[in-house]
């Protein structure tokens, strides 16, 4: 961390500083220039509030140049997290596809999708039950009956499910789902957050549209500091001013995450594209990049799915998608 | 709604579609053309969901020209939203500011800048008793505590209070805070946003970082269609490549709420900006505007405050701030 | 500049970046800490390439803490700068409004909206002769006709005359124009600056759609490093993901700007908002917030102007305004 | 085109504006509802000007729902664009891979960097001779002389050479390159964009960096006009919110532009993300996603490279690289 002092700073307000700063242990080094001068600190300021330094009267700026983050953080835990999901293993060289309907909608459809998709090679099966929907009159899921027919599709053919939490006092609802997923709305919704970390349960923690790769890792701190260190990461499009598509995916978020955590990343080139048709390059793409796995919406019946139909796949395009992911995986970057 | 037809539609494709318009109450109008076919939907497109008309197979397209937002409509509601807080007024005309410390953090703190806020014409008090922070190692609120704090100064000054509710399960601890706020962060929290419907108490609706105007009002929706129409809008930044201020306070927002809906427009300066020297000319530029009322940090000792410091006023400050406010309001656009 | 070296970095390799550094007249402050290495530099380091010291094979990251630009920096240049304009003053507490039509089209339109702007206080007349067009298709304007029909109203009103530049070849039709403007599109067209920099007149420079506040000013910079001081920042509206507005205005970047620069901030209210309706509120924000001037597009029939038509006003409501603006300009805030 | 009326709009109003649409030669479908009436407008609309339509009075509202080009369109040209430089062939299947260092330095420099790029399998040699840099104090190229040396390593190697232009007026010195790039800052630069319309030669048009899609294909549009149909579309990253990568690189842009228009489309990662280790990743996802090549820079010595070292690959990485991209390649998506 980096303190910038004002010109000419109180010679006794510069001490009381340093003197806070070794009783936080972190050892400050004092850069006296006839401009400027610079304190720079060195040791773990990840508990250090930078706001509090930024509010005194001497100090010009601060700037962090360490990460805030501890848990997710490679430097201090160089290892790739795998995570085992049922006998399924995700990072550190494993690759999976969590594939699936947006909505549970019947027994029916969960488990013709359920079999379809595990046919093609699918590893885990996504599914909503509890739906964020901008409307409050669009359709919000089936809920906890949406949670008992995909573990009825569980049942059937054996895959680990992934289903997404809206709230933390629906935490029992979860008891038997394998994967808990955190969407991007909720992103820093960090009571939610708080209670997942008491869990010791996979979460799919999916970027907030507007949220740096930063924001993401510290949501992800906010679980591990609770215990719980099977967290995955998910970028699933960002906000910008381009409207072609529904959100702009952020690939370059799998080589950098990689870089500054261990924990394994997941792409969702469905809800970044919003379209089918972009699914698969998307998923290609992501896969070449070198995600951990993909997460896809595939629909045995688009055309009438309760919502985001025009952004889910056919089982036959999902075929086609698994044995194109399959060639490019070996030259995929790590 | 509109909805554009691929080229040589299937006309008993088409006669199916139109029908299932007429089942929803909506009436369709064709225009057939040589490359391509529109129909246009007349009537209240409201609960019509466009993901499902978007992914039949002869829908090329679907725009929405009607707002999916009704209760907060101002076409169905005209007249403006007037907000009675204990007797203190906002819309419609009457105008209020908000002051207070970002965190309660002491019985001493809160009740000397209620009694400075209050004497410079607040009107009501405001300040964090939980509080959403970036990071799981910084300082998250005095929680019920601050509650009480809060409700003692409101005792000693008579100044209703607003404070930032985190999580469905705490409403009980909210009974008496006359304004209950939700963060930009749970804007979509739809969750809570359902739980507010349910009571009948003002709720100040932050937008959220990435969150267009049209998204608010649906979000205000959310609490409306609960029963609880008492919903103050609050714009405080959003998120753009501007890195010199923390957010990029949009000011338009305000006339723009203003001929969508009917409900009224705080602007928090002290959160876009992130720089008490910004707070002033930004909170004068609100006021020109014509929005119903600010929300501002104040805090008796910005340079030690726990949360938030760099950008709160001094009393004094706050003061000055005023006096402007007040001379700038006669002048203001509505 | 501080300067963060990777983890254990060689002795020679320090040795001979300290002594570089000190061959740029710049001094480097080193701090030794178990993990991490710091070199503060203290001097003007505006020559200084962050880029060459980055790809270093010893330097982690570097970062700037001096902003770089010099000629149009506030520290260096505490007073404000004062532009005339055949005795119209911008800057320094003057205040200046702009007004006209998008386009120039015709004699008469140019001169009857040139008279009614005159009337109602504006101190300077906007006229377009070149337009830039996303469409290769849409009118571009009269090209160097509108430059004398322009000419024209200014002989007949005496107010002096701001038009807009596409290209270096032009700025011989432009000898007798009293301000050059340059748009947003090309506030990055650095040929373009270099050949204003070389004259002796006044440049209101447009910020770019996606162009931070230390952009604008390094592209001041260029125009001043060749011995141009007398430059106007103008800005116009951000490109976010709000598309109710067609950009978002950022009010903050007059305060913002006043601070690091000394010249003067002008607002165009017309074109951040693109909608007539907008414009009479965003121009009262803007003075409340301490603009040195407004420019705003007046039409004597909106309805039937060449372009942007929908963000004109007619010369009643330009009128009603600049009563407004005078009202609120004692109360501003610098 | 739908043109959506004010409630209940004057009947002779309306009457003159189907007549008008008529004159225009796009046919009128008026659909009247009780809250609200809408005219579909069928035929070539890319020359009927919005803004012209919005400003009326009976008008609320336009939305074009055909792109508004028409060159550039592939409803208009279904085949792929192949463009042939010297042999080289881009688009339509034809791949290829443009590499060199961002600024030419030396003849030494240009000559080895472009002999290892062949011999790793570039087919075209990349090296700026005009540099647009942010500030006007950093290197800015050779220009004329790199011109020359380019030519010089272009004879040596027999590779097509592709360089930055950066004002119309340096056309000439132009003549003997292979293709005319123009940089994301000049994408809206109409005037230069004219010119190049007149040459015969390819011209590599780059995203402006907050450059929505179809602007890049209106600004591809002002070349084609002219007459030059030789473009080629490059995506280098767009400005968003996050900090961590230079730009965001949209790779969704390669089916999105392939969808909607016939031209080839080259991806550039090195610009994008500004850091030579997320080169690799970034440049196999372009291939995988469909790109028609890729723009690399190659520095023989990053370290000492006079701009943009930090993200410019070594001949050995690049190697590297080449071979990874020829195994994605047949499994691209297309």
């Amino acid at each position: 961390m980096i303190v910038i002092l004002k010109k000419n700073p109180d010679k006794n307000q510069m001490d009381s500083l340093t003197n806070w700063f070794r009783s936080l242990g972190v050892e400050p080094h004092v850069s006296v220039g006839s401009h400027q001068t610079i304190i720079g600190l060195v040791g773990d300021t990840s508990r250090v509030d930078m706001d509090v330094i930024r509010a005194m009267d001497i100090v010009e700026d601060v700037r962090r140049i360490q990460e805030p983050f501890k848990n997710a953080n490679r430097k201090f835990h160089p290892e790739d997290t795998v995570i085992d999901v049922g006998g399924v293993k995700i990072g550190g060289g494993h690759f999976a596809v969590m594939a699936g309907p947006c909505s549970v909608e019947s027994e029916e459809q969960i488990c013709a999708v359920a079999q379809a998709v595990k046919a093609s090679g699918a590893q885990v099966l996504r599914g909503g039950a509890f739906k964020p929907r901008t409307s409050p009159y669009a359709f919000q899921g089936l809920h906890g009956d949406g949670i008992k027919l995909l573990l009825r599709a569980k049942e059937l053919t054996g895959l680990p499910i992934v289903s997404e939490i809206m709230d933390a006092s629906h935490i029992p609802l979860f008891e038997d789902v394998d994967i808990i997923q955190v969407g991007a709305r909720n992103m820093q919704n960090f009571e939610l957050l708080k209670q997942l970390g008491q869990l010791r349960k996979p979460v799919l923690l999916k970027r907030g549209l507007a949220n740096t790769l930063q924001e993401l890792l510290m949501s992800a701190e906010y679980i591990m500091a609770g215990g719980n260190d099977q967290v995955m990461l998910c970028e699933r499009g960002i906000r910008t001013f381009e409207t072609y598509t529904r959100n702009t995916l952020d690939l370059s978020a799998i080589p950098v995450l990689h870089s500054l955590s261990h924990l394994p990343v997941i792409i969702d080139p469905s809800h970044a594209t919003g379209s089918a048709k972009l699914v698969q390059p998307m998923a290609l793409a992501a896969t070449a990049a070198g995600a951990d796995g993909l997460i896809i919406e595939v629909h045995n019946d688009p055309a009438h799915a309760l919502c985001d139909g025009p952004q889910s796949l056919t089982p036959a395009d999902f075929d086609t998608l698994m044995h194109k992911v399959e060639a490019i995986r070996p030259y995929a970057e790590r």
